[in-house]
């Protein structure tokens, strides 16, 4: 007996529903990023190891899926376990790659969207897996804020088209320095953010705790309480920030920064200055953005920024660069929950001719090839099945209209009998009238 | 000093040009698919190895790639060299387990697309990649010959969309075995398709020698040659058929099968009736197809067939099934030696403001804001460089038209300068004309 057949952990199929789900957010995503003049580019899934390894801190390393060496001197236990080829494990060190190895043939300032899977060994979880989509769109060559005004209105305008009420996050790295400059603490910028981080989740006071612990000082414990107490509008925010920056450079940059953007934008955009936003710090050295929507639980659906140094890893210096991604699983989730995907009925066939037997079929065939000849999706059911059967077939694929040729009276072949699968109402119409209601 | 970024042997990135003209021939072939009632699927780039290994033949297996061991047990010498996951090698196996697997959720006659990439440790060679796309469509679950005429429909409209004389050569394996029964070699089939798929290239004496050498009878050289001096029309080569396989039921159930479908397809399809077309044998049970274009030298750019007993490796049997495949990578060489990709203007930015700094780039942001809300693809230069920069950008993406607001009079802010990239000639237009220009 053949074994039942299986998948990898964390690995899935995915059948054509779902399919047809994740392209309508593709394809929208897609049509707002070449509206923006973002262009599509691929990398392959497998890139040398020495370009992954070492990209990702060392959790991350032990997650990159490796090639298994071949030939003969994979046989000898020495070179047996030294991988030459990885799979990517984002998109993003992928494209640093590909921007330094291309530079020649791209025109800067670059802006490009790549959608295409990526690997980690993680455990995989609810919703988590080791094979997903990363959706991204990047621009480099350019330290220009208009760039920060182009993402937040991709994001606006994508998930305005998906039907999704969000708010969009940002924050900027420099006010994040400018507040380790301010408080005295600008050797453990990441530590504080990650405190910082969990304000909404812990409360005022159990941040101050958790500094505490961790060894700030009263300064810097006093310098989180004067951010946790901000509250109001954004350029009530932007006001306080004023006051509590005045002394830092590199915060009144931030300022700058942030307020030339929520100037800019569009009066019905729906960002928020949030100061506790720092994803990946590390990363990011101005604009930090996120996506939440707020009809229903579910993190973050996208989130980006602007970094300065990502092509210097490859030997590119001085490239500034600034880019965003949609969580591709993630939104189909979120759509799927708030049974807000169209119905895919036009992607799926609008007319189906029943089959009773070759010469029922080979008429069909005509009606078939006409319609098709209009750009109708019409098929004919393969097989002179029972009724019941293609009657299932036709529900189940959401099929809209059946044909049905033989229930036509003598005399009438240029007329055809069909049946609407949602009212049960039948017509008696001529080719012309088909298209026009079909089409 | 940063190493020279490079990709692994046989890999390649994929360029926005590139791209555009992939996404081109796609667009289409998905079209014609889902007019024809295919709906897309997609497998996991993993499959468990086992799923893998011994579908491919010896040198299959050796040319697929594994997933290297992780964790503590891979650290044993023992399990080193076990590899639990491999990178899918074809869409098709993957397909036959996605069949077994999912059965209970699809239903049949079940129709599906799928365009991914496959892996392959070959010797790169110009053209030949480690890592390309397939692109396939197969209907699994009846044996309906309507299916057949489906498959070249398929075939004759994607390629007549895309601008391409092909010829669609069609055999039948049911010829095939029954030359082999009348000729007396039912065991030595393989080897007589091998020999008979060379008369092209090295004609009826040339094989005539070769089946000798192979040590084939008089018998069967005779058949080759009878074989070998059919000529004429689709029709007139099926009348000489009927005389040769008179004898051997199989034959004459060929001759059925593809009378049939020569019968029913439209009258301007270039099917050609090919007696040599073989194409991995062991595999079809039913028709064989592969197209070819007359316009430049590159070998077969599609093909397919009926195969009876795919899912059975997998535990699932007497499910029929037919499929064929689309050749990205040849089709896009096809179109570009010939030139005939459209122009991808309209995937680009239509209209770019040059930047002069930021007062006149943030006069720009209203007009492109205002664009952009009409559907239109208009953006900003986002830095305010020198002259000849902006315009060498606009020229090497394609530009259609350049705004040029610091060049309009005062009091005009309603009025829009651009210029036409091609003709350079230059208008002064309201919002309400460059969106009726531009749409």
């Amino acid at each position: 007996m053949a074994l039942k057949p299986t998948l990898p952990k964390g690995t899935r199929d995915i059948l054509p529903q779902a399919m047809l789900e994740r392209e309508y957010i593709l394809d929208t995503v897609k049509g707002v990023f070449k509206k923006f003049g973002f262009l599509p580019i691929e990398t392959p899934a497998m890139e040398n190891a020495s370009t992954l390894t070492g990209k990702y801190g060392e959790e991350g390393d032990r997650l990159i899926f490796k090639i298994m060496p071949r030939g003969e001197k994979a046989k000898q236990s020495a070179d047996r376990i030294k991988a030459k080829e990885a799979l990517r494990y984002d998109l993003t060190v992928p494209f640093a790659r590909f921007v330094v190895q291309n530079q020649n043939e791209l025109g800067f300032p670059f802006k490009r969207f790549q959608i295409q899977p990526v690997w980690r060994a993680e455990t995989p979880q609810r919703g988590r897996y080791r094979e997903f989509y990363q959706c991204d769109a990047d621009a480099v060559g350019s330290d220009s804020l208009l760039l920060e005004l182009d993402f937040i209105s991709i994001y606006q305008e994508v998930f305005q088209k998906l039907g999704l009420s969000v708010k969009i996050k940002i924050n900027n790295r420099k006010l994040l320095a400018g507040f380790a400059e301010v408080f005295g603490i600008e050797d453990r910028l990441t530590d504080f953010t990650i405190c910082l981080d969990k304000l909404d989740k812990i409360g005022e006071d159990g941040v101050a705790k958790e500094m505490l612990e961790k060894g700030f000082d009263l300064k810097a414990i006093d310098g989180f309480k004067q951010i946790a107490s901000i509250s109001g509008t954004n350029s009530e925010t932007l006001e306080s920030l004023k006051e509590i920056l005045a002394t830092s450079e590199i915060g009144r940059k931030g300022i700058e920064e942030v307020s030339f953007v929520l100037k800019n934008v569009s009066n019905d955009c729906p960002l928020i200055l949030d100061l506790t936003l720092a994803r990946g710090l590390d990363y990011y050295t101005g604009a930090i953005f996120e996506v939440v929507t707020d009809e229903i639980q579910m993190g973050s659906i996208g989130g980006g920024g602007r970094y300065d140094d990502l092509t210097s890893i490859f030997g590119l210096k001085n490239v500034s660069g600034i880019g965003i991604s949609f969580g591709l699983d993630r939104i189909q989730l979120v759509i799927q929950e708030l049974s807000r995907f169209p119905k895919f009925a036009n992607q799926s066939t609008q007319i189906l001719f029943f089959n009773f037997g070759d010469e029922v079929a080979l008429e069909s065939l005509k009606w078939v090839n006409a319609l098709r000849a209009q750009g109708i999706k019409a098929d004919i059911y393969p097989d002179s099945s029972k009724f019941k059967k293609q009657i299932n077939y036709a529900s189940n694929r959401g099929v809209a209209y059946i044909a049905l040729i033989e229930n036509m009276p003598e005399g009438e072949s240029n007329r055809l009998l069909i049946r609407n699968m949602e009212t049960r109402k039948e017509e008696n119409l001529s080719l012309e009238e088909l298209v026009a209601k079909l089409k």
